[in-house]
């Protein structure tokens, strides 16, 4: 497809002038995924890596544990006004005995039919559908290890270099080895991607592993990770309140501000002894 | 309700050893916006300017376009399972007239019916919902005042200040007069607080304003700028293929990476001189 950057005409202005070049853009289009033949979601994100976004998607989501809970998936084969194929419809299709997921907006919430939807229902919501709680999970990683997560990501974003306009997460191992890295324009995206690869490699619980994003660390990306069995979330910026809430609650360790050799450990701080 | 931001224990590792110190997390809970009494979506957020956030997220959606369309809007009475109200509810009213919105996932595309959904549709769907189209907008903006929004943003963020976990947006006049910015967890929330907070200002639409975002320009946020009617959207990060694809067909012009001096013009440059 080779569309995950699009180049067009820019005016750069600095305080030396104006000059005009090409400039690399990090390409967006929704993507429709359709679960047993029904419109599940629209996210925008960076063509590439569909079938993995989908996986991660469906297991961040509750509907998919393992690979075989997928019969199949692929393309639809719908055209543009053009009559291309846009490759932006996938179609899943779940295997035998595995439940449809719940359409609507209140996926994530349990508790929305009342009128107190807060974090704690959030969390509850999280506590209940977690297959793979990563509590118990032995993993330590050592600092020096943490410190050089961000170097070998950054190295493996093709497309940030290009662009400057794209997140990435990075699956590691506890010795700093780099299992796989993904970029998206969106951050959620970019970590679907990653835990689908996972899912689809048979990786998934993801013990002893390292899930690294060069973004925040949202509650909606702790909630992944727990989803996947991933036991520590280390990110570049900062995490909100909620997400250190959810994963001191699912034993995950979180990590923010993870640049060079400084770190903040907020939570389950003994497996970074 | 003082939740913006969150304080939590971090033990900090830097090259010269770890020590122990309270941090201040930006805090996110959900929020679940109900509209005639049904519940429309649920976002994760900061708390604070939440009617303005409602106000945003419909003037985006196309439900609302002015300030009347709103009848009223208010945090529902329900509490937590401590028996506080968790203001995590709100309910609005819309006037007599204003038509509920589409329920459903595909509310940003027409075409999902058929099997081609694509950037194409995607920009369908915002040149036959947007009520005020910028595109004759006379706007005219220096690079010299450009230069200036970031600081002024960035002078603005006291939830960023303390955690260094927030988004911002703000909107500002032609002479680079800051008019309102916001934070959140959530950049597009930061953009829908600042447009609700210009529609219930009655400053939709926003002519003659350029809206700045600490972030990059995805394509939903050309969308919410062509919804209200602002002609310029500055960020300082990369824009997407399909922001710049939006932008050049809406008419509005899009700067990238505006960091000091430099910046990068996408579309419509004949507004920066």
């Amino acid at each position: 497809m080779g569309r995950v950057t699009v180049r067009r005409p820019v005016r750069m202005i600095t305080a030396d002038g104006q000059r005009r070049r090409p400039d690399a853009l990090a390409a967006e289009e929704p993507m429709e995924l359709r679960v047993g033949g029904s419109s599940l979601t629209v996210t925008m994100r960076t063509p590439g890596d569909d079938v993995e976004l989908a996986h991660g998607f469906l297991l961040g989501e509750g509907v998919i544990s393992a690979r075989e809970d997928v019969a199949s998936a692929r393309y639809c084969a719908g055209t543009d006004e053009d009559g291309h194929n846009t490759y932006n419809v996938l179609d899943v299709r779940l295997a035998e005995g595995v439940a449809l997921p719940v359409q609507g907006l209140e996926r994530n919430f349990t508790t929305t039919s009342s009128c107190g939807v807060c974090g704690k229902a959030a969390l509850e919501s999280v506590r209940t559908t977690s297959r793979y709680p990563p509590a118990a999970d032995p993993l330590r990683v050592s600092p020096a290890v943490l410190a050089t997560l961000p170097d070998k990501l950054r190295a493996a974003q093709k497309v940030f270099a290009a662009t400057g306009g794209v997140h990435a997460a990075g699956l590691f191992t506890a010795d700093g080895e780099l299992l796989v890295a993904r970029e998206d324009i969106g951050r959620h995206n970019a970590v679907d991607k990653v835990l689908g690869w996972a899912l689809m490699a048979e990786r998934v619980p993801a013990r002893g592993c390292v899930l690294m994003v060069s973004s925040r660390a949202s509650f909606e990306l702790v909630q992944k990770a727990a989803m996947a069995g991933v036991p520590m979330l280390a990110a570049v910026s900062a995490p909100s309140s909620l997400a250190v809430e959810l994963a001191a609650e699912q034993g995950i360790t979180v990590l923010g501000f993870v640049r060079g050799n400084h770190m903040n450990v907020y939570t389950h701080g003994e497996r970074v002894p």
